[in-house]
């Protein structure tokens, strides 16, 4: 919303649709008092009663989801720690992200059908986690869809890369922009990676390789929190920042730690990375978390981080405040302004395989580099993995491919199957194994109608 | 040996190399004894005293070594006890397997060389473990090699699916041989797997599912032993036999808890599957073995075996006693006067994918059936795995790959890696893995010449 | 009709539809009339008015039917001529083939269409040309229907084959069954190689290639004729085996000079290879084809012929004759007794590319070597084939997939491209290319329901 | 050269290496009096008496050399019109191309292997024909060559289709700069498709298909001509120029015709497209040549072109005239600023298919979009070509690969093979054809050090 006010080139409409109509309501208010504030009468916004309205007619449409509420998400993270396994968010891969992942299927289906129903031509962004299921189940149930899923996670790491570099003196402080950081990308979503960096007419790896050297035991904490979003405030930290830098800020411990062994810098921030390696390594328990400088994200946090932005929302709404237009850093707006006609972008970006990962099966959808086009994104060749990262990210690639044939089969033994050969409930007995996702799926899953499996 | 006895079609020299001389100088002497006791004079035993000795002007070349010996072995599957990780046989994959493989790779590039150079149209069938491994090393030294892998865990199935249809009342006890059960096989070495399999023309899967029905809680004892080769005496059970049955038979509820799950019938002894699966399944501790129904096998007990093979073997060559001339139930002879152009054999085999699999890489060393004939194996197409199938399979295939790159390329810690990938090493700390690695080389791999990894 | 006289251990009903119901009537009574006779009455067949009446409850269905009538066999075979394209077949490639194609995809949908309601666990096995054309479309309409195309041409190679090494001394004249004759077939249906052949221990490719030293200028004319089936009488030969001999038998030249030239043995024959080859080669006009000692057989034969046919029938039917039983040579009934479980068969045919052939498109059909089981038929991988035999197995490969595209797309000027395409069309001016494919299609395409395109 | 002198970036050392020192010698004398002229004293020219002496310290290599003289040029392109065949061009596809490809790969192998151990770190950037065969060679002989092929055809096209834009009316006359036509390429060098065309937030292609309909039957010679290099004077065309545009410009009607049946934009002059296809659609004879609207560019023309040339040559480097430096239009300098991290840049470049077109051959020389970066050169994933076009790429592409490896396995056998199945040559008989291959090979190749195949 905030990057229209800056937007000079572009105009349009904007529907929104949200299973709760209030909310659509509150932000189609508060999106139209920023621009009219600003004088961008060219945005407007309009909240819509059904999905199919909201469709009807667009050009690009953004997908941004929570799968089920937060008390489904209490249970995808921290049921499995009756059993000794910890995640550090749960939204994306393990016992959680697959939970997680029956919930979202089913809604990514009707989504699909809509599009195709209603704006078969449209572009669709997805923001959405478990990122590479959800971007899956839309190609899966309509192929001929137009759609691609977004991550700012590799952004971070650039930003990292920017700081190793001005650390070494090869410019000031704060002097290289993120996207002068060129990276080749290749792997999945939050378990990504970058085996070339270059700045201007630099190798970065020799600089990041001294830099994992001096920081890979004692962290980094200098490094710029895991997510800058919606930071607002300067000055003395509140408490409502402090708790937000706590859960998601990291020393980079596990970022170097996966360098100085596999030789790829690992692009996303060390708490989806955790999750995707063997538990043993960085996740055996809470005072391993801890000791290698991350955290582990409680969704209480998450419940109280809601309640505030819900308050806030309101307070703007009521017009009791207003919201403060700045860039996000997002490149949501790009995106759209490239799919437009307007420039061409290079970023990464999740897209079904269709020859950019030659080790990866076809179809699986993998993160690498793309192009940015009106009304194209083509994807880069990225070259393969060495063949141990192959074997980890195949891991994670099979069980997304299991989890979705299950729901689409409508076969929860198949379910059962990929979640107890997951990295970290592989460590249970088949019983307990079994135990979790009955207890996972009773708390979590509607059946019948909408949920992933018939009733019975 | 014994199989040539019977043989009525072909003749030939058999050309023994051992890295004891003496070993083969006895074989000889036996095998010398045992055909012109049974009068079959085209057939002559000569020890050579070099491999290229042995290999010049061979037809088809059989190897079977044991990498190291049996204390590096008990390295290998003990060793890792103190970390909690148990394995039932520790040599074709898991932490046993993948050190072994650090000793055999360095071998077989030596065999594939000096078949290379001494008979480089000669048929290599190869028996030796890890047998994907091994296989798999031949061709990528010598990429034109003809060279193929064999193995009688797949026999002992269909003995078993025999055994099923009996039981099920569609022919008499013991009247189904196991060549007339028609079985699809895919995967990899140990971890094989079948999706069709019939008897005439009955679909063996719904009388397996009632078998698994009725005994996989209580486990089928009456099944053959896991290995009924040699198994020479009737009456009451030596105390040698009695051994050998308590480590090498089971219960088959391995197998029957896969079907259950999967669907598809495991096509190996338990022993074996259990190690290719996650760990805390059916590894956990010794007892959750015991309640499976299948044993650990201590390495102790295959030095007091192989002593006693020795001491027979004595006996033998000093003519004290006169070796038994019985079928063996193997496939080698059959093999070969099928690659000498009697007769044709569909059998499993291991050989490198050019297609038979194309769910797996292209290249890897996989089981699937293969039609043999003059100067020809040609593996059938098997189809795919199901994705969750295909997820465990993988994994090891990946591993496999690994570790032959780690020797090919020198690099101890691309070895180290693929090691802590390991499904069961990967339940440890890095800190463990690694020291668990160091001690397991230290005991077992002689560096520099002949050795996997450059000194220093 | 006339194996099953012969035939001992499986026995059926045998349900016949036919688009004329008077000839499915008659061969009905024809079939009754020859099994009675011979005291097999454990078959019996049954006309039946509807495709649907015929396939409900199969296990077995052959397909064989005629894409139209002779007279538009007559435009494909004949209308090019005006244009200097000489065709020696005319039905399974080239221009006439492809337009037989655009009769034959519709036909064969609507089959497809039927075996997925009436028979979706059926095995079908086709005898129609253009055989790759039709068994692929089966596929496409149904993917998961159980099909097979089958054809005798790589038979009576393997009866050449036998004849070569009689002829060599190795054994007796017709002493050697071409079951014996083991040869490794790849390509795809009527332009098929053989890249390895042997009998019992003997390589055949030396044999050959004295063979064809010796005959390529010459020609071999004692060898069987290119089909051996139906040819009944003895002595001096009627008229009608002399005009048959005639079109269908060859000097077997153009097998030896492909050769002479590629190494690889052509598995088909004569008039068949030369319409796969550029034209120039062996299809420049009539006095070359005669030179290279095959012949076009005329399509006024063919309704000659099935004149004759016909009025047989008809004495069968009316008992004024009794039809003669004689093993056919063809094998289709031991392909449906292999896919009953009566046995193990390894043959021929033609399959949706699955892996057997890496070097051609997933999914086009290819012709290799199979097994027959009980419920399966496996292929052989097949290994590639030298690039230049490749590129011109391809562009088949190719012209096949896109006019089933185009039917299956009702693109019409799609259809035109493939035309203008082919070896023989593409020595045609654009403007002659046209012509010719409207004046085809407007002679043999009904339009609207049932044809190819839509009207308009 | 010329392009240097308005470099501000980047400086540098470039030196000369050609088969005649002499004219190395000339071209540095001119380039260092051109560069010191324009005060641009950071680059300078030298001379090299050796290939490894040139290559060794690069960091860019520049491969463009004419493989035999012109002499052998007009073999290749005018001996095949004895047997009624025609050739526009002659130097990448077709008789002439698969001749002058046997004399090419040898010294491309030697260029390989030069860069292999004097500069295996040095990007190779190749401008010679046949440009798919010379940079394929480069990888086979040395694979980890960074080696890109690069070609102006492609821009030709844009540059028409910002002329088709203009023409519509959507921007003024010559406003429309070629790189911001954003055009989708695949294929390979010389016979490339565009897919996709935008230009800001217009598709190009219902313009170009206006103009199609407007201009396919008469003609658009308004077009730039097919190349405007070294097209310096104003005013009255000299009668050199007159010549040039006769032999190299062309009236667009090839590339209209292909776009009217196939759909998609072909982009590469007409003469090129012209001998990818059938010969009988474009190629037939010198009238129809003509009444297409482009031509047959003697060779005749091309001696006297260079003669010329030369002598030009001669009078800068002996003073008697400056010469001007002009921006050529060409992208070479900026592909190496680009390769040394001065910018990004996204253009259509020939490297092997590494998934970039995924139904053509693993690691066949392909042409689609890059994005060129620091020492990186990533091809865009471009999708499949439609079943059609893609049967005439893929014959080409098998051809090359065919033709290679003749060369690499001296088997001259298999490159009369090729070339016997070459779209043109197949319209030959055998005979015809193996006395046109005789010729040229006899004309225009030496035999024993150096060339194609071994003398006997």
């Amino acid at each position: 919303m905030q990057d229209l006010v800056f937007e000079q080139e572009i105009a349009g409409r904007i529907e929104l649709y949200d299973i709760s109509p209030e909310d659509a309501e509150t932000n189609a208010v508060i999106g139209n008092a920023l621009v009219s504030r600003h004088k961008r009468g060219q945005w407007t916004f309009h909240a819509k009663a059904s999905l199919e309205d909201a469709l009807s007619g667009s050009d690009v449409v953004f997908v941004s989801i929570l799968p089920g509420d937060f008390e489904d998400m209490a249970v995808d993270v921290h049921a499995p720690e009756a059993y000794g396994i910890y995640q550090s968010v749960g939204d994306s891969v393990g016992a959680g992200g697959l939970i997680r992942a029956l919930r979202t299927i089913p809604q990514f289906r009707v989504i699909a059908r809509a599009v195709e129903h209603c704006a078969p031509d449209a572009w669709v962004i997805n923001y959405t986690n478990p990122m590479s299921i959800s971007t899956r189940t839309l190609y899966k149930e309509f192929p001929r869809i137009k759609a691609a899923g977004c991550c700012h996670e590799v952004f971070n790491t650039q930003k990292l890369l920017a700081t190793v570099l001005e650390l070494a003196g090869c410019a000031p402080e704060g002097s290289i922009a993120r996207e002068e950081i060129h990276t080749r990308v290749l792997g999945i979503n939050h378990f990504t990676w970058i085996d070339r960096a270059s700045w201007k007419d630099l190798d970065i790896f020799p600089y990041y390789k001294q830099f994992a050297a001096r920081y890979a035991e004692e962290g980094f904490r200098d490094a710029p929190p895991a997510t800058t979003f919606a930071t607002g405030g300067a000055g003395a930290e509140d408490p409502e920042e402090a708790a937000r830098r706590r859960f998601f800020s990291s020393a980079e411990r596990v970022k170097m730690d996966l360098f100085r062994r596999y030789g790829l810098i690992a692009a996303a921030g060390d708490r989806h990375l955790a999750e995707f390696c063997p538990h043993a390594w960085y996740l055996a328990n809470p005072e391993q978390v801890e000791a290698w400088g991350y955290a582990l994200t409680p969704v209480s946090w998450r419940i109280a981080n809601q309640n505030a932005l819900k308050e806030r929302a309101k307070v703007y709404r009521e017009g009791r405040a207003t919201m403060k237009a700045a860039v996000s850093g997002e490149e949501g707006l790009a995106i759209v302004k490239a799919l437009m006609g307007q420039g061409t972008l290079i970023s990464n970006v999740n897209l079904p395989n269709q020859g950019q990962m030659p080790d990866m099966p076809r179809d699986a959808v993998v993160e690498t580099n793309a192009v940015f086009l009106r009304d194209r994104i083509e994807p880069l060749a990225a070259g393969e993995l060495p063949v141990d990262l192959r074997a980890l990210v195949t891991h994670h690639v099979l069980a997304q491919e299991g989890i979705i044939e299950a729901v689409f089969e409508q076969d929860r033994e198949k379910a059962f199957r990929v979640f107890s050969q997951d990295l970290a409930v592989q460590t249970l007995s088949l019983r307990d194994a079994r135990a979790l996702f009955d207890h996972m799926c009773a708390k979590t899953l509607r059946n019948g109608a909408g949920g992933p499996f018939r009733a019975g």
